[in-house]
């Protein structure tokens, strides 16, 4: 429990159905968009010399992703599609009533999205409502236009917070569920999981300096389509956007594969979590010093994915100050000197484990 | 338009989560057995000397599929879960309304499902709704019991109708969306997807003599999984157990292959559909003589599997009549003599391509 | 055994390394470049007007395939590596023993070739033996080049003639190894695969009206790849193009799809057989009447497989007559009038089993 | 080239068909057997109290792998396949005249073998050579008993040697080719793979304190088959048996996995090299510092790998004592304080690829 909690407006949340898409704010768009279309293959519906809009295979909205140009590097909006357009009045009344900055055009904030709601959210992050939106062909058939990495789907955000537990409540109070977290035998919660669609999430919250952006998550069908992503990176010599994996996560239970962008944000690819959509799905709870749990082959994960994010913005566009995490830190309580992880409960394991903490 | 349409109730359907689990009679349980449990390889919940209970890798429920000993093989349930106990009281309401037949079970019709409703629903077919159910071990994370074709969740049930907007007509009251279906050129349906959770289908009406089943489906996480099942049935020497496929789908996009159990109910393993979950989600209409429609690589479909289809129980564990179907017929109009299909309009197709019509 | 044996030559055969290239005449080279590069991605190493040269992802000389403009769409030449330049003067001492047409060219028929000879074999069909060969860039290392099929290595040839046994005896002189092969229970062979690489076939002998090439096949690292094209030829709106499967062979245990070209050269991709380099590798003999021998999953053999058949030129560019088989066709001892073939022995099959039997 | 040159013999060596099998000594029978046979799921041909044979799935000679119980874990022989029986009178006369100690058995050093030569070759390490061979079922189409990470061949051994170039100079003249190597700019050569049969390796030479044995390798069909490896030590809580890896090799191009066996054997996983049979096939040299040759996506190689190994017995089962490498360790040429690697020739690489290097 946080002890600072976020009241839980008496007037009910919007009715999301997915996280849609992110606007990502880039420092040179020709360099991002030669990442993100031609390395990743990502569709671009519309491009203009602000912005390129991008979406996966299997959309038939608008966009995934907005690549815009701009002077420092950050995220725009968490952007979130809801089930109609009365759920944005519902939007405005549920955080005019949290005091939170507000703001909305009827035209959208970008190309392909009609009536649109901004906020600043009471974490920190632009989060952003929309239900009009522009229809676009679906490529899922489109075979002859699919590359070996294809991404079909936008699968998530991840956000960076300084306490857990407050953010969690405060997404509840917007109708997420959690569906998996990771704690101590204190009761400090490292990160959550957290859903709208019936995958693992549809946004986490993990634990860290915020409020910031962890990464945006696409989806492939197959893990092969994800090895096929490095292979490709290490045939261009770009091998050094890997950061992390490909692995198999223990939470979520998905394939990943952690890239960086030209400017440093953080992209997942990811295939095959689980469904979710029941009231009653069990919550999986994992243990912070299990070494499974970030990676169920127990591959140590490098220190830059717990310690680096990207900025976001407020609705001026001005990057929001960051305020340090005061919890424990994940990475200190089990690659520090003074952490620990483990196989198998009681065991010590062999160095090859360790990573960077030797 | 059906002529004879079944009339929409006034009291709100229930809110239906999933299909859950399908209850099958069949002639020999040992036999079933070692079919599904042991060259399938979904995991035994629970049996007796009358009944095995069988989940997917990723199921907390106590099963997806009951394997019942009877005389004659046949359907006794498909069964779907509401988000709530109460909404058993409105599957009643609802069905009371339409004058159905109902049956309700405070202990359940199966083990480790509670409080449960079946009805003789207007199109002839035994449904079933339940909220409660006995949580199990999620086996997704236990890859030491995972085989090659590991089948990881129910996809979706396949119900044969003879007059498929009718029946489509009725699932929409149900608060069912169609996703998909397969029209011709004067408007008659051939057959419709409808979905509740945002996969392209919980169940799909096929146009036949009904009402019967057509099939149940299982999802894999690969296609390389569906592949191997194919590899150990010849390895068995039970390669007359493939049916149809393996292939890709015109319609779902999906990965598919059908088998047919040792009673000749007939399975669907697939793989790789779309996400559907918004209330504007496109709605694909196929040509019926779209020789891509079923198969999107053009293979001819096998006669059989557009007529063969297993029997359904009334309530009281009888076999439903069956009542012909008096639209045009799938198969006459594309693969009989006065039927054709195409690749490319207009253009003929290599012999190859027309299977069993030569 | 024949009754009309090729003589074995006195003098020792070339060491042939592996079958490296095939030469087809085409009658639209624009067509066909685009079905070899543009749909399946093989690489165009070198192109002018009359002809194309392509090479799979893997290797290292300069091609695998030509497409030449011609009249008449047949096949040029049968192309083989040899291990060393000498190895061409025991090819022309080897052939002249048998009294066949030889042609000798110091600057190859083809571009990117050295020496070469070229003979028309007692079976009628136009071999060619090189060892100079110009070395281009494996393109194995550039992923970025790698479409979602790609194309690895080329496999394997597959010639039609009508006598198999004669045909393998001289194969066998030529220094071949049988690997497996299908006979029935009174002897009579209706296929044979042979080897000089260790892997199931460089080519085989398949018993038909000959002499005329059966197929030219090229390997992929995985299933999905073959998957991956046939979704692509069905987004292309060329699944006419697809002729059989995919499916697994039962012979040479590998997955296997065939494709026919613009002018309807029959073309397999083909993946994962097994290592065959042991002087004492097992011969496996399939019974003609196992349904399993040619697809190990009992789907039926369209008979345009058994059929057709590209025809073969002789040294003037001439097409070769064909001759016609006297031995049972293998077509109508199993899916014929009075044909017969099964899963288990003794046991019929379900009608879908028999395909156009019916 | 060496200083200590291994002079070459004047008799010809054995025609070595490819490496077929590694006798292993471990301290606890039983423990190994379960990790080979039950995690790995190599097929058991024979065992008594006192050693395991297994095979791989493609296999049909007896065994791939002798686990023998023993005091110290160490590698008893690298055992070589050769042509004919008369290879071994060739390996006897080959190693007499380097004046190796030679031990040769008519009825095998291991059962379902036959006549054997063992030596101790010039570099330390014994090795053994057979051809006669209890052929036993290929289970390449029993997929009724393949795991999903299903091991299909033996592929390669690779050995620790101090002086790289004298290895490779010696394995020359016993008619191994060399396929790859890794070389920095003053000619320091720190590993070679080179081959019998056409792919990669049969063996490769790693510089290192020796002789002893770095790994052995199995291939799998595909990639998805590791990865499934990695999934089930995971839910086995075996996850510390991965040391390095799944990733893409750059030598090789191939896809691996590390593991350590339960005495510290390292074994490696394997799959898609490429064909080698070529005599010209092209050497490709790898320089030291690029960051992709040993994973081309550039995932930092951990310490282990480089440092540990197994150590191997003489014929009378005592370890071979071990000598120090005096050239440049390629650990700290790369990863050590005064070492560098790059992504892209004189540009820095990010934190996360430099492992524990920080």
């Amino acid at each position: 429990m946080s002890l600072d909690p976020i009241p839980t407006p008496s007037c009910p949340p919007p009715d999301i159905l997915r996280c849609a898409y992110m606007e990502l704010v880039v420092t040179d768009l020709a360099r991002s968009r030669a990442f993100y279309a031609d390395v990743l293959g990502l569709a671009v519906t519309e491009e203009d010399d602000q912005a390129v809009y991008l979406r996966s295979m299997d959309e038939f909205i608008h966009h995934n992703l907005v690549l815009r140009q701009g002077p420092v590097a950050a995220v725009a909006a968490f952007a979130y599609r809801v089930r109609s357009p009365e759920d944005l009045d519902k939007a405005v009344a549920f955080y005019t009533e949290l005091g939170c900055r507000i703001e909305r055009r009827p035209e959208g904030f970008n190309k392909g999205i009609g009536d649109s709601v901004r906020v600043e959210d009471p974490l920190g992050f632009p989060q952003e409502f929309f239900h009009d939106v522009e229809h676009v062909e679906r490529l899922g058939w489109r075979y002859d236009l699919h590359v070996p990495g294809a991404l079909v789907r936008l699968d998530h955000f991840n956000q960076v917070t300084p306490d857990v537990p407050r953010a969690v409540k405060h997404m509840e109070d917007l109708a997420f569920r959690v569906t998996e977290d990771i704690q101590d035998e204190h009761g400090t919660t490292y990160a959550a999981w957290m859903r709208r669609k019936p995958t693992v999430h549809d946004t986490a919250m993990t634990g860290g300096d915020g409020p910031r952006m962890h990464h945006v998550a696409f989806a492939t069908h197959e893990k092969h389509n994800i090895l096929s992503i490095c292979d490709k990176l290490g045939a261009l010599r770009l091998s050094d956007r890997i950061e992390r994996g490909p692995g198999r996560h223990g939470v979520s239970n998905a394939f990943y594969l952690y890239l960086r962008d030209p400017d440093g944000h953080r992209v997942e690819i990811y295939t095959q979590d689980y469904y979710t959509g029941d009231p009653d799905n069990p919550v999986v709870t994992w243990d912070v010093h299990d070494n499974q749990r970030r990676d169920w082959w127990g591959t140590p994960v490098v220190p830059s994915w717990y310690t680096e994010a990207s900025l976001v913005l407020d609705l001026d566009g001005k990057p929001k100050p960051v305020v340090a995490r005061t919890d424990s830190s994940e990475m200190e309580v089990t690659i520090g000197a003074d952490g620990f992880s483990y196989t198998r409960k009681g065991e010590a394991m062999p160095e090859y484990k360790l990573g960077n903490q030797l």
